[in-house]
């Protein structure tokens, strides 16, 4: 039996319900941080000796030498014969499509010239190095792995390293046959804040990277926030989420499946309808209560619901669009009728699925888009994990003989606002009596 | 006297030299970490209160209530008519030169409708409320504000907020002109870690925003890092740097006054230039001498020169290029004959300044891009802030029954390998049997 809260947008006190609803927050353990910090200092001073002692301590390991935690690509391809038809099928063909859609990404240089001559424009490159992180055990999904690695591969990074820890020499064969697909060029079987640390300053083995994302435990995030500067990270992931807007007219079990799998994903997901259908509403808690009793995953969905799941009564559908920009979903499904003409409306969210047909699972998978997304709100600011991540820009500036004589007059009576008399001179050396 | 380490590539131990060169990291310190940690907590939990505590101890202010740190834009409009009509047509050709480069950042939404009916693509907004921090006293640049400000603007940003400190209740007018022309739409007189947190969390009267870009010292930096996740903050300046690559045909006086205007910023500003040609080096070293002795900051410049400049001799330019890729310098001026032609080559650089009138100083005040650059390195990974800092992506999915049907089989099949019954069941109720 599940009891998902139940709120109405005109409820008094609505404001407060939801802001304890979204309320979460990645516990500041100050423990893993000095854990952490330890762990970084001692694979930044000692390399691959480091990395081989906290391996074989945390993953119960029996490491002898660097050479025993890389990969050598023979076992991907292996793995790749190992699974079964379809699932190398399945991999093959979410690969085909997501990288179809992060090509679509890609940036290309500008340059302009101006009437003096002057050019002016951004080149864009590709960063040479990246690592992905991917988590080991029962966290590890092949998924991930694609949707990490394809964009780098896109963007045209030179080289994409993948950790991955594997705890009792334990290693995922979908995992290692997505690694083989996706194009991942080097790959090391470790993992926590040490594979973050190798990746972060480089080991006698392992090659410095310049970015470094993926998912991870609390040690990961700590220490991938503790060498962001060093090397560009990704954003530091909350739970997954979902908000479904429906205007009662899908199918009430469709609706709470797909709320269902969101909060099979752990005890922390949130899962939220929004609807000004009433008695949809209810059919829907009706169908969520039926349909959870079957699921394997059903204890940690039943305490994601109860704990963070809503059902949440609006007056129109308008409303809901307000709501979902409020909230600003990680992944937000529009199952309405023309849902193409909320899209406009719509300023917040991580990834929109459009009508009733478009399961956010389809997203998760294989429909194209990456399902690395911004949550807990952060998709106000966030973006999906895009080939965009993988490049970066260079100004460019060539200036004519003409052009540094008009902009050297304006530089230096800025300059000297500020009191910096050699950016002055320096500006009008290229300035013409 | 200015002692400035002369290299060559050929030197045994050039690598070594040069990683000692480079060598910079800011000191994390425990004691400022702890600081910020209790003023961000306060602010967040008193707000207005707890910012005007901070602000009338830290910056000997007597603020008596909210109002009185917030600026009314009639005075920004007060300051752009005191200051003298040549910055004030300094500062509005700058702005409009980098409102006109910046605006060809834009980013556009995109989709595609695939054979089935599917459409995908990704629609990008404007974050809806930034922060821009401008440092107090010394450290105000209004070119700074401009920088900051003119990208978010061209964005579409709702409100721009700007903070900048007021100590003994100075405040620059030529900073509160820039916000005024650069089009700030609030601004309120604090700063430091009490600023930060105002932005990040909210006060009474600060409405928090959702990213924080601009420099500033190091209990701003250390807030900034600590707030990171709960909104977007830009990359975490180190001292500014310039790299000259000279074919040693220039002007020695020239190119010695572009390293001294990088030198001038402060003690920890690197200056280097590399060339083949070893009298073209003595040329300038011999002219940095000279020039240095009539600047009003030459201490600072010199100390910059012998602490953390050099010239280094190559035997080519292609080295040059090499040596530039690894450096991965904040600003690379290539100041040779054909610069065009090196373009291809730079892989990583903040901004490139090509030719020899194009002097680095151009692009800190009026070329049109961008003066916020990736340092210490960062320019691996990181690009010139930009319009793209201030957009951000949802992707859309779309899918036609048929779409969904074809894509629900794909996914069933990768999240039963994943063991997530309700994404396979979740798919599948789109799939037609």
């Amino acid at each position: 039996m599940t009891n998902i809260r139940q709120l109405h947008s005109r409820d008094k006190d609505f404001d407060a319900q939801l802001e304890r609803l979204l309320a979460w927050e990645s516990v500041a353990d100050t423990g893993v941080e000095t854990t952490v910090a330890e762990i970084l200092q001692q694979v930044r001073e000692r390399g691959d000796a480091a990395v081989i002692e906290y391996t074989n301590r945390f993953d119960r390991r029996e490491l002898q030498s660097a050479q025993d935690f890389c990969l050598p690509s023979e076992v991907l391809a292996a793995a790749l014969e190992r699974i079964s038809s379809t699932e190398r099928e399945a991999l093959e063909a979410a690969a085909v499509r997501v990288r179809e859609y992060h090509q679509r990404q890609l940036q290309q240089s500008w340059q302009y010239t101006e009437a003096d001559g002057t050019v002016l424009g951004q080149q864009i490159t590709p960063m040479e190095r990246v690592g992905i992180y991917v988590p080991g055990g029962k966290a590890s999904y092949p998924s991930s792995v694609l949707m990490n690695a394809i964009p780098a591969v896109v963007a045209g990074v030179d080289c994409v390293t993948m950790v991955v820890p594997a705890p009792d020499n334990q290693l995922n064969d979908l995992v290692l046959a997505a690694a083989a697909i996706a194009g991942v060029d080097r790959l090391y079987t470790i993992g926590g804040a040490q594979a973050v640390a190798a990746l972060a300053y480089g080991t006698g083995s392992v090659a410095r990277v310049d970015k470094i994302v993926g998912p991870g435990n609390i040690f990961v995030a700590a220490a991938k926030r503790a060498v962001f500067g060093q090397v560009a990270i990704d954003m530091i992931a909350g739970p997954s989420e979902i908000l479904v807007i429906c205007d009662g007219k899908t199918d009430p079990d469709w609706v709470a499946m797909d709320l269902l799998s969101q909060a099979e994903h752990d005890q922390q997901a949130q899962s939220i309808l929004v609807s000004p259908d009433k008695d949809f509403l209810k059919a829907v808690a009706d169908s969520l209560q039926r349909q959870l009793a079957e699921l394997p995953r059903r204890d940690i969905a039943a305490e994601s619901l109860a704990g963070r799941g809503a059902l949440i009564a609006v007056e129109n559908l308008d409303e809901a669009i307000v709501l979902a920009n409020r909230i600003a979903p990680e992944h937000l499904e529009v199952s309405v009728e023309n849902p193409e003409r909320y899209l406009p409306q719509i300023r917040h969210a991580g990834a929109i699925f459009l009508g009733r047909h478009t399961a956010e699972a389809l997203g998760d998978y294989c429909a194209g888009p990456n399902h690395v997304l911004p949550t807990s709100g952060t998709a106000r600011f966030s973006s999906p994990l895009g080939v965009y991540d993988f490049q970066k820009r260079s100004s460019v500036i060539y200036c004519s003989p003409r052009g540094a004589d008009q902009l050297g007059r304006v530089a230096a009576t800025l300059a000297r606002g500020e009191g910096l008399e050699a950016h002055a001179r320096s500006a009008e050396y290229r300035v013409k009596e």
